[in-house]
């Protein structure tokens, strides 16, 4: 079995690595992926949040519910 | 296995301590974890509500339903 | 084990007692909670729905579903 | 066991007395309560639709999905 | 065991007959019930969509998503 | 058991043929039924989006996700 | 069996190849289906989001969480 076909398997990629999370309500947040789960819910260590690329705010660990979450990608 | 491979155990990390919890209706509560579950359901003591950064109510013991929670991270 | 390490355990200790419960269209409830199940349905006795810390409705029972709640805690 | 230690059992002490239930869309039924499940899904019987407290339409048995609903008192 | 007990033996009681089934988007449908599950599912034959009371589409068949379903009533 | 006495066992009689889906954004698309399945998600083939009665794009195999699905229907 | 019965089978047949995606928040991403799960979470590489037909992003590996999903096609 490819350890790549499933969703989680390439979220698994990028633990320990910079992601950017973008939710529902417009929100971006930019940090090291440091653990997730089946609802996606996310954890991230040394996390910024941004507004039209600008950052927010600076929140270290930060708890993302996995139902607020559209899009997770690697970190520019 | 790794105790913080999963977001309750990064979670379970902030139990006793002073945590931030944001709302989907943008409402936010600072308060010391005392108890969550799988649903993200919440219970916070000595909690505030807050506004602008300004204190809005002081409300004690709090239940907070984990629908309803966008992000958790510890209170600064 | 701890009696009050989950949410619904510290829900538990109000048993009896007023409370108040805030709705995700913003209502507030205060009266004596009866009971609650898992899924945060609520059963209030001598129920009060208050608008903006006035008196609007007197309800007697009220059977809350608990996908419309945000935040309980003890009643002041 | 208590009889009434869960929502459904005082839900059940309803059964065939006339109910009001409030919706998500602000709709309000009174009826006399024929069945309901642990989805609260209702049924009523003899039902009335109000708006404003006013009488808008006589609808006879109404199967309520469980999910629109907010509220359920006894009716006054 | 009473056989109107629960919601969906009431609704049971409509197949075959023209029922009212009114949407969270407040689009009504007419038709004849012809087949429904748990989930609320509905399915209409004959059916009429009206708005404001005038028939505004005929459509034959039609599969209705049970969570878009607020209320289903035997029809005028 | 009848075949039809179930919504799927409906939906099934449709695979094949042209039908028409609604969406809870209120966009249409007509094609034919290729695949559905228990949530509804649904595969459609030779596919064209309508607005307002006008076809806007022509989208060959489209799968539509059950839960934004209000409404199923034969095409016309 | 055909293999094509089920909504993922038709899905699956798209692997490798350039789908187009479109969230519930108008948002359209066009990349090579990397993978995905039966929640419709999905992963593409190589992946642009597109704003009117423009390209607004480029985001290499891109993680679409399936509740966001209205609707995938093969991109043109």
């Amino acid at each position: 079995m490819e350890s790549e076909n499933r969703p989680l398997d390439a979220l698994n990629q990028s633990r320990g690595k910079r992601i950017m999370v973008e939710l529902k309500n417009q929100k971006q947040f930019i940090g090291k992926l440091k653990a997730f789960d089946i609802h996606i819910n996310v954890v991230l260590d040394d996390t910024e949040e941004l507004e039209n690329g600008e950052v927010k705010r600076r929140l270290g660990t930060v708890f993302l519910r996995g139902d607020t979450i559209i899009l997770i990608s690697p970190a520019h």
